[in-house]
Formats: structure tokens, sequence, C-alpha cells
């Protein structure tokens, strides 16, 4: 038995698994040995993933097909992996209402905060513990460069990626005295099936399945892919309360936070009014 | 009429305001011209407020009595406040559960979810658009120092009151094309009833009524006084997207950032798990 199955297995959960990266972080999971148990809407495309890595890497999978914002969200976990000794946790769902704040619903704020907030909280109370009791074990709560100032347009989903990077921050300080570790991973633009259909639906370049630097304009970063960004956080594990999917988005968050906050929140929102078609303004017609 | 009441009256809403902080912003507004309504939970405390602020500045007030936690917190507010209109709102209201994360209820992480996050975001969803409509209004989100990382025995609170700060800031560049200010406004520790409690509570020593400088080691940093930090609020308000109590407390944030992030959060944590004796150990027990 490996280490890393002795430190995290035998079963890994990760939430929200279906595709991009949370099923790049299951692919990385059953790479080391773990058996995965994956969540994820909807169930076609979950039964593939689960598929995939069976015949990939011969590991287990257990099927969850839940809503991270779901009102029982945890209790359906909690049923559909009754039995299974879970070490390891990535908790990868993300809601992203996008637009002027107050043209999208409040409904999908509330949806927001039930998956970026509600639901993280649940399952590090009730996975965290167990592994607790059980000294040993890991936790990964995937936040956003999202989380590193307010932004125009993206304004709740910001919030509660912010509450997903401090939350891991504080429990990797309490859970690390009972041999768990627990971690927030910030994730910057990631090529994933999400991203390119809100590229698509905004009209903005980033929506090719293949995207090559010769087509953009030269000095554009492109986004990185699932596989780079999966792989950079087992690559780094073990040295939280807080990684990055490449030193770059450290730097960034250093910029940020060292910027004049004013000029640093109004140059960003600049760029997200131009993809939302004068934002605000909508509110007006 | 002076500038701020056309600007930000003629009524403002300031919850969470029979005590302490809350109650100096009402007093501030109050003192502008503004009438003021109050929600608070405690009805003879927020009457007693109420009584005072009418005595002290003659503008008209309106009680409230509502938990921002209570699933028809929103609701009750409106019904409250029905017929006025609200040209500013103050969200003071907080929860603070402190301790080691799993022995904190769930009940009330999610108390502190409801309170830190839902609330203000129902609210400035509501009055965010009537202001927005009018061309003209301000808000104001209180967090706290405890958002800068994450924190032991916070963990769940220094999560939501990021959430506040990072909305404020996302609202600040969305409201302001309407002619509307939104800002984050962080407070440090501050001498209110709530923080006495609190540390009578937990054997600190800061209970006293009256804190002299004398009484603690050279160099101890004193809360503020719930004055000191209100009025500085109003003396740099159109200073967003996020403002300090002190400038002391924006050179944290910025140590904080450029900290060792390890370091950093290692160190704070070592302050709460002296004040909840072992922390996670507990646990154990």
């Amino acid at each position: 038995m490996s280490d890393f199955v002795k430190k995290y297995g035998p079963w890994a959960l990760i939430v929200g698994a279906s595709e991009g990266l949370g099923l790049s972080f299951a692919k990385n999971c059953a790479a080391r040995g773990l058996n995965v148990a994956l969540t994820a809407r909807r169930g076609e495309v979950l039964a593939a993933a689960a598929r995939d890595i069976r015949a990939q890497y011969g590991v287990a999978t257990r099927e969850v097909i839940v809503d991270a914002g779901a009102l029982d969200f945890v209790e359906t976990v909690q049923a559909g992996t009754a039995g299974l000794e879970v070490g390891f946790l990535i908790f990868n769902a993300a809601a992203e209402p996008g637009g002027p704040f107050l043209k999208i619903k409040l409904a999908d704020h509330m949806h927001n905060i039930r998956v970026n907030c509600i639901a993280p909280t649940q399952l590090v109370y009730w996975l965290g513990a167990e592994m607790c009791e059980r000294g040993r074990g890991g936790i990964v709560l995937v936040s956003s460069t999202g989380a590193y100032s307010g932004i125009a347009n993206w304004a709740s989903y910001g919030a509660a990626k912010s509450y997903e990077l401090i939350l891991g921050e504080g429990l990797w300080d309490e859970f690390r005295d009972h041999g768990v570790l627990a971690t927030s991973y910030l994730v910057g633009a990631t090529a994933t099936p999400t991203f390119k259909r809100i590229q698509r639906k905004l009209g903005l370049p980033f929506a090719a399945e293949h995207l090559d630097p010769a087509d953009f304009p030269p000095g554009t970063a492109l986004p990185r892919t699932a596989e780079e960004v999966a792989a950079a956080l087992f690559a780094q594990l073990e040295g939280g309360p807080r990684l990055y999917c490449h030193p770059d988005e450290e730097a960034a968050f250093k910029e940020a936070s060292n910027a004049n906050r004013r000029e640093w929140i109004a140059r960003r929102g600049e760029m997200t009014k131009t993809f939302y078609n004068g934002g605000l303004n909508q509110l007006d017609g």
C-alpha cells in the first residue's frame, strides 16, 4: 500500500467530478490508488466518467447524483457513500452567477451561497470529524482567484469563493493538530467545459476546444488546462494552508493586496463590464 | 437640507443597532439629520436606544425586532420599514461562532452563514435596487479584520466576514455607475458590550467597562471604542471600495497578505488556541 493510500485512502470523495477540473482531480486520486466516489448533477456524464476511471486505473468507483446546491445535499452524499471510508475530500463544485448583481435572480445568489459556502461547510463538518477521529485524511477546498478582491459582475461569486478560501486556511490550522491536512486551492482561468460554455455564451475568445497561443495576440495569458491545474495540486499538496495553481497566481494575489484597491477593482471591473455589455446600465432599459 | 441628507436620506437602516458599534453608527446618522430605522433582537434594549436617539438628535426612529439569522429576516425588515424611503444602509449585525470548528454546533455554523452572508445579500439586493433606481444612496457592509486570513477557532466566522468584505468591494464597482455608494468597512477589536461578554466568558483581559492603558503591559494594543470606530467610517465614507477603521488595520492587511501564509496563520492560531484552552484537543476528551 502506497504512502498516499495509507494517508488518504481508501476512498476519495470528489464533489463536482463529471468533467473538467473535477474529473482531472479524480483521475489524480485514482492514479495514486484511491477508490473514488464522484458526485455531479448529470447522471450520464457521471457514469461515463466513472467507467473511464475504472478502465484506466482499475480502482472502485461510486457515483452520487446530486446538486451541491440542493437542500438535502449532504444527506444525499452520506446515503450515496454509506459504508465507504472517505479519507480524502476535494470540494470542487461551484456555482458561478455572472452579470450585474441586480440582474441576477436572488435565487441564484442564494444558490451561490448554498454551493460555495453551505455545502463545503457541511461536508467538512461531517468528514472532518471522521478524519480527525482517525488521525489522518485530507481536505481540499477549491477556491478561485476571483476571491482576491471584489469584482463587478461576479460580486457574489467572488464573495463566496472567498468564504471557501478563508475557511480552508482556518481548518488547515485546526485539523493539522489531528494529523489531518486541510487546505484551500486557488485556481485561475481553466479551460474546462464550463469555462468554454461561459465563453461561448458571452462571445468571448476562449471557447475553442483546443487553444493555441498562435491564435491570440502576443502576451495573452491562456487559461490553463484542467490536467495542469489538477497535477499542480498534487505536486504541492501538503504545502498549505493555501495553494496556488501556478506561481503567477500567487504573484497576482500579492499585486491585488498591495495595489490601490480602488484602482485595482475598477480595472478588473472594466474587463467584466466589457464582457457583460455595459453592466448595470441594463437596469435602466 | 444638508448634502448628507440629500445624498443618503431621509432614512438610514442600521441592522444590529441596539448597542455598541451599531448604536454608534445610528447616532452618527442621526447627528447628520437622517431618521433611523434600527433592528435588533432584543426589543427593550432597542426601544431604549431609539428613545435615546430621539431625545439626543430629534430625528424620527423606527424599531424592527428581528434576528438577522431568521429565515424571514428580510420580510420582517421590509414589513417593519414599510413606507420609509431608506437611502442609507449599514449592515452591522454579526454572528461570531468561536471555538474549535468541530465543537461548534453545525446549526451555529449555518447561523453564521445566514447572518453574515445571506442576510446582507438579501438586503443589498432589495435596497440596492431601490437606491440604483433613485440614483443615490449608500450601503456599508461591516466586515472584520478576521477576514484577512483563516484563523483557528474562528474558521467559519472569518470565512463569512470575508464574504461580506468581497461582496461590498464588488458592489462598490457596480453601484457607483448608478450614483450609489457601496463599500466594505473593516473593523478590528472594538470594546463593545458583545466584545466584553466574549472576553468575560473566555477569561480574557478586556472585559472591564472602561479600559485604561495603565492596567495593561506596555505595548498592548487596546481595542478601540465603538465611538472611534463609527466616527472613522463617516470621516472617510466615500473612499471605498474598502475602508479600514484605522490605518494600523490596513498595515495589518498588507502584512498578512505578504507574509508566509503558513507562519502567519500558525501565529494567529497560537493566540486563539490559548484562549480556547487547547482547541481541537477537546475533541479527544
